[in-house]
């Protein structure tokens, strides 16, 4: 985290407590849970005695607004945990973290400004009445205490603030077009994706529109990564326990491990990513140092148990698609891989539009007890990431103590249509997967080589990037990937005939074409095709019957195209 | 099972006692567990005091000779569980047995011919010795009591008989062939697929040229498919409980069932096929008479949670991929979609070189309460379905009682190249499914008409689907499916260019060409590339190095292939 992105988060947990302030001054009988900054903004949790409607906020606000200038400074104090308990004594949530962290050993405490104290581990701004410039309450939610559906349904006020009023604004403007492109509300109206109550919470069905988006885009993925040498293979889901105690996944994640006992009861596992299945199959034999890298690919599921309360949509979910590919390679050969990646990165987001910038996220030699493998490799990796950074021309930061334990990465992040900036792509080195799995290569003197891995999914989650993808082009696709390409719409039913017969030629031209012959009226037919987002609408009526030139509304133009049918599917081609 | 089908499994039983009365001549210290006939052949597990050598069957076979000609009969007694248990009190596999056929209040029959009696259902031949006509002893191996790999490890012997020695020494011509083709053999040794002790049994992970053939085979059916107005769907591979408990799967394969309890205590399955899931996405909306049939495909993987000793290569796995579809049409519909589904079966089984033929598989009406929903909707299905395959023009058969307990069905019957008959595709009208999930179109009457689904996988698990390819090819894929389809090779250092050269036109004209550049002779290079079933082979020397014609050794083939480049490209773009 950069000390810019610390300060605000700093501010805006200072907020939060300003905001727990005006609670416990209007709402005396609400218990508070816990409240963090979050990206973008903050919330507090509270228990209320009675249902808190969004219209009570700016009430809130203007309390917040009340304290604020009294706020001039931040205190805090140590505290025993029987002093803590008695502090909070009538509040259950407080009560139970504190007997939590008691247990851990941790150092209890208490932070104070003005009339409110609250329990917290710090991170403030110094003299909030003057740091915290703007701020805004957004909106209220439910949420289950510590994000556990069983426990009790909270209510969850959300946030921002920044140190100027421009900053909130230009914020909130984006937060309004953010809304509009809401890939929740907009993927189920363009029948992308779907939810069942049967199938469970963050477990996304993918209809024909949504599974042709994903297809068009993987393939896409795929077929760059071909012309790098890349090669699919394919992996079963499941594995024994065994595999993931060697890579290390059993311990690291053993909480958000779907395990599976068997019949015969043995331990098995879903697994949360690739890279030990990948392993097993460079380990089927001893590989000469001509025959590398090997490149493996596969896009396929991961699963992860995430907690009900953590599931959003396409962003967080509990089963998603990686477009996933490790190469196994000589240390010596990293550099030159790295740059087919960066290459396959560029070209992709490139296409779809978004701009990106490079975070270098290196090991932080201040804790070295972070990270494994000996320092030479580490500098040597490092070096040859920057070498990388600076011979791109593209806008690039350091990341220190960003690194992976197992090896330096690039991180990408992609700026979206609106100007949010979300970390996609990146390019990973694993020097400690091929030591757990003593993966090498025999080499020019004929020794026994250790290899290193890199790990190089492009869209990462698939779902996830259709998160973003769905809101960069507020569901407007660019035609090559839009589900239907041109919607072809009958003016009564004589024309029927005619509008499946310029279906069948622009199909016929490789063109995804639907076809309207309902009873509906020609406005209503153009306005629910706009409402779709399909890029050409053709209306056939009695003009239009001869099909030597065709009138096409044409996707955020206000003219129409007047073209000939091989010249539009010439057109089409070429986008 | 037709008549002779069960004439001759009484036959292999009566066999496998024969088998066991002779173990217990020769043996008489060998516990005996269970001896069934199973498709081809028989078999009986034992527990031997010393472990049995396979050239011992020869003396056992001499002694079941000699036996024979005594059991002109075969007597049955019905008993108690306590005179069972008195007369296998020394036999803890029987006992087991018959503890637990006692409770659950199955009556206990033994067998009696010559000096030999064992507990058994029956099932047998009337008279032996005259219906035995040829029997061989084939093999031995380890199998787990119960196919559980936490009992006993017992010995089975496996062997065969037939009513005549022709119809064994065809079988045994079959099984050296079979030999020779054995998947779990030539798998690996194409570099198709490998099995890892991390991940498990049963879990097949598929290498570049394994994935490369599987994506082909199912990228074949997909075009196919999508001709036939398909369209891809995607979905998560677990599911709460609740769509299991709701489609009945969760009672019917609790144990096959991979179940989940995630960190919240909710329980989840993997799933074991599509058919809920695909539900939910039909579900989405309500849907006019108008747009059916819906018909989504979806290659995706299922589980089942496999005994360890009930797995075999890819025959039998824990993990596989169901190239699967389900439409969702009106009963009206549905003759016109099996129709469009045979169409698909029959083109791809045909263009791999398989000959069909159909069992019309039709519901018991003896035992009506073995299946659901209305006579008159059975008696429509089935009639249609008659019709279909009185209209083709192939070799059918009728199944009584072989239709789901859903609803009747097609099961296709493949013949491979050495004369086995495998069951591939099924087409399986379901009428319960839809019942069961409420879905339903509205039809021209404005009124809510339930719907049909029809279950259509093409390949069914492709991983079982590849052991029969496998074998049915003997690894020597057709040109269109060969993972490589051209070797070539040089002869020396100086020759590499050129091979470089050739194998960049070559792929430039979308061939799949592996370059042999090693340091070892011509003959070596061959051989090796030959072994690997390579359709073409092509030396690049000194006569070679203009590229004007090209020598190809075709593999099958003595006569090499004089041909140029772009007439040798044609050549396999038409292949």
């Amino acid at each position: 985290m950069t000390h810019d992105l610390e300060k605000l988060a700093a501010l805006r947990h200072s907020c939060a407590h300003l905001l727990a302030a005006a609670i416990a001054h209007l709402y005396p009988d609400a218990k508070r849970a816990i409240g963090p900054s979050i990206e973008n903004g903050f919330y507090y949790d509270f228990q209320f005695t009675t249902a808190l409607s969004e219209d009570e906020l700016s009430n809130i606000e203007a309390e917040m607004r009340r304290i604020l200038p009294t706020w001039t400074a931040m205190s805090h104090e140590e505290v025993s945990a029987d002093e803590a308990r008695a502090r909070f004594v009538d509040n259950p949530y407080k009560l139970e973290l504190i007997n939590e962290f008691a247990a851990d050993g941790q150092t209890l405490t208490i932070y104070t400004s003005g009339d409110f104290s609250d329990l917290c581990r710090g991170g403030h701004a110094e003299n909030p009445s003057q740091e915290i410039g703007a701020f805004k309450l957004l909106n209220v939610a439910g949420a289950y205490w510590r994000g556990d559906e069983k426990n009790t349904m909270l209510t969850r006020i959300y946030g921002t603030c920044f140190s100027t009023q421009e900053e909130l604004d230009a914020h909130l403007k984006m937060l309004e077009e953010a809304k509009l492109r809401n890939h929740k509300i907009l993927g189920p109206q363009l029948d992308l994706f779907v939810f069942s109550e049967l199938v469970g919470s963050g477990l996304p069905l993918w209809t024909p529109k949504g599974t042709l988006l994903r297809n068009l885009l993987d393939s896409y993925v795929w077929e760059i990564r071909q012309r790098y040498g890349y090669e699919r293979v394919e992996i079963p889901h499941i594995t024994k326990k065994d595999l993931y105690e060697k890579s290390g996944h059993w311990d690291k994640f053993k909480d958000e491990l779907f395990r599976i006992t068997t019949r015969e009861g043995h331990e098995f596992a879903m697994k949360p990513m690739n890279c030990p299945h990948h392993t097993q199959i460079y380990a089927r034999k001893q590989w000469s140092y001509r025959e590398l890298p090997q490149r493996y690919a596969n896009t396929t599921m991961c699963y992860r148990d995430e907690q009900s309360g953590e599931l959003s949509g396409l962003s967080r979910v509990r089963s998603f698609a990686q477009d996933d590919a490790h190469v196994f390679c000589r240390m010596s050969q990293t550099k030159e891989e790295f740059l087919k990646i960066w290459d396959i990165v560029q070209e992709f987001y490139g296409r779809l539009g978004f701009a990106l910038r490079v975070r270098l996220s290196l090991h932080d030699k201040a804790a070295p007890e972070k990270y494994l493998g000996d320092q030479e490799r580490w500098e040597y990796a490092e070096t040859m990431l920057r070498e990388i950074v600076q011979e791109k021309n593209i806008d690039w930061f350091e990341g220190v103590g960003e690194a992976a334990f197992y090896g330096p990465k690039l991180d990408f992040m992609a700026k979206d249509s609106i100007g949010r900036e979300w970390q996609v792509a990146t390019i990973q080195l694993d020097m400690n997967m091929p030591e757990r799995f003593d993966l090498s290569c025999v080499n020019e003197n004929n020794e026994h080589e250790r290899i290193v891995m890199i790990h190089a999914a492009i869209m990462g989650s698939i779902e996830r990037f259709l998160s973003i993808a769905i809101e960069h082009f507020a569901g407007a696709f660019p035609v090559w990937l839009s589900p239907v390409q041109v919607q072809v719409a009958s003016v009564a039913e004589a024309h029927i005939p005619i509008a499946q017969e310029l279906a069948g030629m622009l199909k016929a031209g490789g063109m995804r074409v639907n076809i309207d012959d309902s009873k509906e009226s020609v406005g209503y037919k153009v306005r629910s095709a706009a409402k779709e987002k399909i890029p050409y609408i053709i209306i056939i009526g009695e003009k239009e019957k001869d099909l030597a030139q065709l009138s096409i509304r044409v996707r955020g133009q206000e003219d129409q195209l007047v073209i000939s049918v091989p010249d539009f599917i010439a057109r089409v081609k070429g986008e």
